[in-house]
């Protein structure tokens, strides 16, 4: 069987309610165009089995295979494996490996366990049975007659892993193929600009797919082959990335990465370098980020939020003169926070930000101007960013960009030591 | 005509790949629960007008208004408005006004306009039209024999206004009303416990009514009336604050303040108060959140991020003895923070945060063990925070609470200050 085409179907109240917002269809959707299988339609109903039924119905009329989420929870309006099991004719049965595991989870995690959470190990007679080490939940597929029902778990941090870890295999193996990704890492060109660059070959390309995601600020390519084995799969990938490598090579800041913050943070980690930050209108967002890794604390120890003028002169030894002479929107002050930071904290490397962030006029300053600095032993650069952007979300849009060029500075200072 | 039940069906090919996350779906749901507005399916479909129409055909089988979301741009592919017109067998005609609010907008914006963007201002005949502030796209309501569709523009910082500002009144009018709403902001009680103390409340409540909100530790109850003028509307909510006040008010920290670090930097402003952040495991989370609200500057200017113990005694004048005796983490540590980034910024208030945010055992200490103190003249003290949590989240979860909890207690320092 080659599986060609899917629904996903959202089952939850609190979806419907509008209380959670559905971040599992765009995953799963996202999971199956890599995958090569098709979805049109995507759905929510609530816990109400009736319409559940008929969900299914018409699903199962316009695609071979439905992908639910939710309603496998312990509460008595968690229905979706009775309604689903029901649809194909079919009866729940104790699966006793799920039980095992549900009574470990809840031994591991000290919460006691109710007559409720047993129903949960009740699995469709005949299902493909899915683990979920990060709940109590199992999740199964069920195929019959052409169809295939596949059931997931609500929680997105139950769900996600399921997905990649079973069901996503599960796909694969219908059609007797693995797959493999590799993901590379964009920063300064933008979805539409690499798009443009790369339009012909992402065009031609089947396998391996390169499937771009941009994200704020910067923007990733997903490299992803099918083949029998993962050997196979990885000699289909590798003169890809050497391709995209020569063609648009000075935009990549690394493969497999994660983000800025954590290839940063692991680039400092590997050279034994502290980085510090000094910031203004980022407010500690630079710092923040590089404290999302874990494991930073090695390479970042000190950050200074200076967000008055006095403040950079007092922690960073910013001279009065420089800022009454050039304001403290400037490449002179931002140049000047970076050395004091440096200075202060003995880093390898230091960041500084100073703009305007808004909503108004500052220092005589737009809007959305921002001077980013960093100084090091081999690399000193102040860069000037102008962003023209004034809804209600320019703050945050602002902030979050200016701190990414920051990260992406931290990182290209400290490719520059051996 | 008073509608009771609508269905949510959002169009773009870019959600059924996954591209993008459908929270317009969340939006509008969460908008018609408080409009008393019932929801029982939610589609997505793709920029294919067979399907669309398709799609609406099974919508309004079952209910009687569809909103839609998305197809309204300026390209070939958008064609939501062709296909729903077309379904209430509608031309499209040109609305000037629309065609002159989309030249000021090109204007404005310095973006130069296209013959496309002339398409975008061609509206079904007889629809109410809905302006659009943020864009180019206006939207629109078509009522013919008992149907209303209701079509909004994609991107969320444009859809969101408009439904507040258009689509909801527009409802609202089918039934005559207006609706009202203030939110009152909990903080130090969990939603479940919340509703446990107000469930009789909040069954008997019909108008106003009483939803509850729950936000990463935090809880909000929006109190929501509808009347035939805005002031009969407000009359009914009054005694309902009072009540809650009554009730719960040891757990509210403000009404209609949008955040923590919203009420704090507020009224940190309105007493002429500074406010100082000294942080090692949130790392800027609290220094970044402060400066999330614009006009912080006058309430915040030092913010210390000291990773490392070095950097603890260094720019806090921690003692050495301290951090030796009881360690980074420990309630003497933070107290000594919170006193230290009190005294070298001169602020009112201070707060400090350490701990262990995770993945590892650190100093000896669990994951999950923080301590947060705060430093004012009127008030001082230092708790410990435990969480338990484990999953790929719990650094992030743990870092927020932990950057929430500081940010109540700047908030409460600032309460005592006359």
């Amino acid at each position: 069987m080659n599986p060609k085409s899917a629904e996903i179907l959202c089952i939850g109240t609190e979806i419907l309610m509008g209380d959670i917002v559905n971040t599992n269809a765009a995953y799963i959707a996202k999971e199956l165009t890599v995958l090569g299988i098709n979805t049109y339609h995507q759905s929510v109903v609530g816990d109400n089995p009736g319409r559940l039924k008929e969900a299914l119905d018409l699903a199962f009329s316009r695609a071979d295979i439905v992908i639910t989420t939710g309603g496998l929870g312990p509460t008595y309006d968690d229905l979706s494996k009775e309604t689903i099991a029901g649809w194909f004719g079919r009866k729940l049965v104790l699966h006793q490996p799920s039980l095992d595991a549900i009574v470990r989870y809840h031994e591991k995690s000290g919460k006691p366990m109710t007559d409720n959470n047993r129903k949960q190990a009740y699995m469709p007679e005949g299902s493909a049975i899915f683990d979920n080490p990060s709940g109590t939940a199992p999740g199964c597929a069920i195929e019959q007659d052409g169809k295939i029902a596949i059931m997931l778990p609500g929680p997105p941090s139950e769900m996600k892993p399921m997905f990649d870890n079973c069901a996503a295999p599960y796909l694969m193996k219908l059609s007797g193929e693995t797959l493999v990704s590799h993901t590379l890492h964009f920063y300064g060109i933008g979805e539409s600009a690499l798009e443009d660059r790369l339009r012909a070959l992402m065009e031609e390309s089947k396998n391996p797919t390169v499937a771009p995601y941009a994200k704020t600020g910067e923007v990733q390519l997903r490299v992803t082959a099918k083949a029998a084995a993962k050997e196979a799969a990885e000699a289909l990938i590798k003169p890809m990335v050497e391709r995209l490598q020569a063609e648009v090579g000075e935009f990549i800041y690394g493969v497999d990465v994660g983000d800025l913050q954590t290839a940063a943070v692991k680039l400092l980690l590997e050279k034994g370098l502290q980085a510090a930050a000094a910031e203004s209108c980022t407010g500690g967002y630079v710092a923040k980020r590089l404290t999302d890794v874990s494991g930073s604390s090695a390479a970042f120890q000190y950050g200074f939020v200076t967000y008055s003028n006095e403040a950079k002169v007092k922690m960073l030894g910013v001279s009065p003169e420089t800022l009454e002479k050039y304001s403290a929107i400037s490449p002179e002050t931002a140049a000047e926070m970076a050395a004091g930071a440096r200075r202060v904290s003995g880093a390898d490397i230091a960041v500084a930000v100073t703009g305007n962030a808004g909503p108004a006029p500052s220092e005589g300053k737009a809007v959305g101007e921002v001077y980013v600095a960093v100084d090091s032993p081999w690399y000193n650069e102040t860069q000037r960013l102008d962003f023209f952007r004034h809804d209600e979300d320019a703050r945050e849009y602002i902030r979050y960009l200016a701190s990414s060029r920051a990260l992406y500075l931290v990182l290209k200072a400290a490719k520059l030591f051996s």
